[in-house]
């Protein structure tokens, strides 16, 4: 799981969901603010952490309609030409991505076109990669302070984890 | 305009737009991986910048269909609630805001609806801050190195500065 999010120790959804999947076996989280505070990555050692790994989830909070600037960062520094495109070099077709993150208004704003829009570069990332897509996970009102909206909260992230899990061991 | 460009020395299309629009009257040219090396962008001064213009172009190459990190980072710090939205704050209401980017890849591959899905993101900020989108200014095939080509780069990289500061002017 390559996670991106600023101040995960405020989050609901990114937090249960990355606490969770760092408790399945064979699974490694990789949290890019906490690796990268200055945003410089280190392209070898993720590039190994991709070939070593045999499904890769994005997990982030949509910022804006798209990723975390550190996200968009890490995509553009590792899947390089001559090793994730190009040059004979799809050093990881086959492997399996999944999209998951969380939204901060109500899902009314965002019905499956405009999650098709948000989503599409990164699609067309895996795609360009000759990468499985395998789906988008979201849950919506994220930052609803209203009463019982936090306990709501809590459980829409704990049944995308379910969920997310399900979507891997598939 | 606010310029994202990893290696501008290098670059054919956001440098001839950049330069040209740098000697225009009444225009400023910040270049963001200039100025914030490390991602730390500074948000007062970001903010005071956007304030004192009326128009403002995002100039960048298009990275993996979206914007380089830096831009989006900038983005996120910037457009913050309070200052570009919510409270009663929409500080960039009415101003006009233009994309100015460029394509490594023929035209062919990026037909109106891709263009729609790769700017989504950007029409839906300044819809959201109630600013005014002018449009989309592109030019394609702006990597290839074969016999002509980089003539031609040039061309559409003028014509392309051209319309820009047509738009800017209208």
């Amino acid at each position: 799981m390559i996670l991106a999010h600023p101040n995960i120790e405020e989050s609901i959804g990114n937090k249960i969901i990355s606490n969770i999947i760092a408790q399945q076996k064979n699974t490694e989280v990789r949290h890019l603010d906490q690796l990268y505070p200055d945003f410089k990555i280190d392209i070898k050692t993720e590039q190994e952490a991709l070939l070593s790994a045999e499904t890769i989830v994005f997990q982030y909070p949509l910022f804006w309609y798209s990723t975390p600037a550190i996200l968009k960062e890490w995509i553009d520094q590792v899947f390089q030409y001559g090793f994730a495109f190009g040059a004979n070099s799809y050093n990881l077709e086959g492997k399996k991505i999944i999209l998951s993150f969380t939204i901060g208004s109500p899902t009314t704003d965002y019905p499956q076109d405009i999650i098709d829009k948000i989503t599409f570069h990164l699609k067309g990332l895996s795609q360009y990669c000759k990468m499985d897509f395998l789906g988008v996970l979201f849950c919506n009102d994220i930052n609803n302070y209203t009463d019982g909206a936090k306990e709501k909260a809590i459980d829409r992230s704990n049944s995308q984890a379910e969920k997310l899990i399900e979507l891997i061991n598939q």
